[in-house]
């Protein structure tokens, strides 16, 4: 690969006509316009902020693992592996932010040394191939799929999605209007050529009409939410040449991306290091990589997206909790430096994950009838997408496939086994009216002949006595 | 007062009718109901929640200062006034959640710890006046209020708001096509006769209609920013008859509440203590009290609407930072209790405010013509809201009053103080395409004949500096 200098690289392509009506109305805040005074001898009776002296936290400090081999950061050698991270109380090295910058209002964008932070590894990681990209701290994948969601899209528009989905994004998805357009997938993900095919005959359907061609395909391109699919790297070039031909954005949900199991010819490129026109937007977690708890991650995007995304994430979270950031910011920025994060990615995350989906998966193979229950074996993530040949089952085509997969549903509960309803990820709407709540009487969509399985949380006995579980409730069920 | 015991008072009026097109699609999380079945020998492979052993992080802790007097957990003798709060690692005596726990994903309401504190609080402090009502913890309150406009009103609403209002709430309206209908307001803030009069009139001008007759107002009722008025209690009672009589639900925005100058007569009782029916949305923050930082903030509301702020929680931030949420439960729960943390509010918080209050009052009396400049003293918050007289301008009627506004604001910055333009919160539609980031020359509303004023941050030989140099400011530009 020929690597260009950032200054060679093209701008963003103009995308303004994709900002919604919503977003279209944001304007900055005029409170933060008078940030520019505050030089010189000026004295502000402007802003709103809080006195320091009334915040009583004068420390905060959490104790880290280290990341492996190579940190030079390990302070206490005696306790072997892991380190104290204090936010400092005062600005002194000017690498991260004091206490009392963490816990004051700071803006939209985030933390800056976290901020650079998540900069940097992007600019290492993804390489993206346009020049004007930016980073902006989130509060999650989750939220960030909201605002790019209200960036992008109106009330009566449709939305491209990989036909199981993560049912959060159908929640988010289906209040605003919105409407799912789902695209089969296979093994690798999303079809390209379903994809095409979709965008290509736009309008054979009554309500299908030029205005309201799709601009924006929802994607979970690593380890994916339920099927635990991974688009290959030609995969992955098909989506993209797809989404310069018909002008798609493309929001790239990716936080199992460093959840990949082999990386011997190097990283997944995403969709993002792909991108040369500035139409991919990256959402990037810690919720997969540190914890969930944290509610932080964040964002890449051209720099016209990220103005609104920052403008909206004003007027609702304000910013990511400075309690997180400053921790996050003090360990990642302060210790562990960027190598020692790629190396607890690679080294600790990562083969978690691999040691416990082969061992899930060699269950699975040794306890479960594969004639019966089949799976693609995930290269990423954390889920096993099983797939339930019902057409095998005596009274296959005398009731609804369904009705058969709620019967063995059910037999995996008596069996004391509980695997997710594959219905739950359906992108077609569900029926009105309908207690989701009841999963022991209710299954709907035929063709999600599906159960969803994490190998992510379970320990190994226990994933052990599961897999055996699922076997004999699949046998019991398929028996009658 | 007669003390009703709580299943003597009434359950909350149904509100049903009120609950957007938005709102009304939503639906609880289908994953979530999988949790029932996690009893006896149940195994999962059923939730996505990822490994704790890939959390870096095994201890929390922040040292704090204590509250005052009467607090019992004061460990560490030598360094009097702080303590240190440690996050357990492990759930030991059940009181506050283990540092695993907090890191997990944990549910839309917040962490229970916490929660049932805030609950607790306001049971104690605002003794709500019907049986039903809940909490839910929040990101803060300007999240809270996207969340509580998502929750009741559709684009193309109206919503009634006080004359002058906090710049983000208008910036929230706006780009999600509602429209504020500002109501007068006087030194104790919304003036009832004229929200009556609204009301009453609704239909006299051509674009009102039964259908849009205002259904919701977004109150600040104490120190409101930027008038710093407070209600006082007549005026909450009048407020609250008009709610009960147009059927208004009131969304109370309160995070000065904690910031009463006078409390000899008790604090002032909220809205949602005078509320009967479930009307009320209140929004309480941390980051006025606690620091803005923490991004956490709790609201209380019935429990039809909470169901519905809780789902729209668990697509967007999901839940609190865990980081934020445990060391706050650490701190308030295990260490300050109710006693402690309202002795922090009222000895600490308040006390802080209120000196700063007076002094720049006393600043404002000695250095600036009180024949220019006016002001109500405020008992609450931080702001004061300086009138100027521009009708004692020498060229008044020349020019507009926009125009000496602006020259004014420019007098200001010459002299090195800034104040916030009072055009920031008028709440009249601003002027398309305006550059609103050049408020050195611009000024729009001859109605924003004021100034902002805070006396939070500013040490005190800045605001008496501050205040020499607005008098000689509105001299000289009164003297053109
Ligand atoms: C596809 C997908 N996106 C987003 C999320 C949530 O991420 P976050 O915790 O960053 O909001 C998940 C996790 O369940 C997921 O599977
Ligand atoms: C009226 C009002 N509401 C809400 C806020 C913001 O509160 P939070 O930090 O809880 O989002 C402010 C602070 O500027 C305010 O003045």
């Amino acid at each position: 690969m020929v690597v260009q200098s950032v200054s060679e690289l093209p701008l963003a392509k103009d995308f303004s006509s994709f900002i919604s009506v919503e977003a279209s109305a944001r304007k900055k805040s005029p409170l933060k316009s008078l940030l520019v005074f505050m030089k010189g001898n000026m004295i502000s009776l402007g802003g709103g902020l809080p006195h320091p002296s009334t915040f009583p936290f004068t420390e905060l400090s959490s104790v880290v693992k280290s990341a492996p081999a190579g940190t030079t950061a390990l302070k206490d050698t005696k306790k072997e592996n892991i380190e104290t991270v204090s936010v400092p109380l005062d600005p002194t090295d000017g690498k991260v932010e004091s206490l009392a910058a963490s816990l004051q209002y700071g803006g939209g964008l985030g933390m800056p040394s976290l901020r650079n932070f998540c900069k940097t590894h992007i600019e290492s990681m993804h390489k993206p191939q346009y020049q004007d990209w930016e980073v902006i701290m989130t509060c999650g994948n989750t939220d960030s799929f909201t605002k790019a969601l209200a960036l992008l899209l109106n009330r009566g528009d449709y939305i491209l999605i990989e036909k199981w989905a993560y049912p959060t994004a159908m929640e988010t998805i289906e209040p605003l209007g919105i409407t799912a357009v789902p695209i089969p997938v296979d093994g690798e993900g999303i079809c390209p050529k379903a994809l095409r095919q979709t965008l290509d005959n736009w309008g054979s359907e009554p309500h299908q009409t030029p205005e309201n061609k799709p601009r924006v395909a929802y994607l979970v391109p690593t380890g994916q939410n339920p099927t635990g699919a991974t688009m290959g790297l030609q995969r992955r070039r098909d989506i993209m040449a797809i989404a310069q031909q018909h002008n798609l954005i493309i929001i790239e949900d990716d936080p199992y991306y460093y959840l990949q199991f082999s990386i011997d010819d190097g990283w997944m490129p995403s969709l993002l290091s792909l991108d040369t026109d500035g139409r991919v937007i990256r959402l990037d977690s810690f919720s997969k990589t540190l914890a969930p708890g944290c509610r932080v991650g964040y964002a890449t995007m051209n720099k016209q997206f990220r103005e609104y995304f920052q403008f909206h994430t004003e007027v609702t979270v304000q910013q990511p909790s400075g309690f997180s950031q400053a921790v996050l910011a003090e360990m990642l920025v302060g210790h562990w430096g960027q190598e020692g994060y790629t190396r607890y990615l690679t080294e600790r995350v990562r083969i978690e994950y691999l040691n416990r989906s082969k061992f899930l998966q060699s269950c699975l193979r040794k306890y479960v009838n594969s004639e019966l229950i089949s799976f693609v074996e995930p290269s990423a993530g954390m889920f096993i997408w099983l797939k339930v040949h019902v057409e095998k089952h005596p009274r296959h085509g005398q009731v609804t496939d369904s009705a058969l997969m709620l019967e063995l549903f059910n037999a995996c509960i008596a069996e004391d086994v509980l695997l997710t309803p594959g219905w739950q990820f359906s992108t077609k709407p569900k029926p009105q009216n309908a207690d989701l709540s009841k999963v022991q009487e209710f299954w709907f969509d035929d063709e999600a002949t599906f159960l969803r399985a994490t190998f992510a949380y379970a320990d190994f006995p226990q994933m052990e006595k599961a897999a055996q579980s699922l076997g004999v409730a699949v046998t019991k069920a398929f028996a009658a």
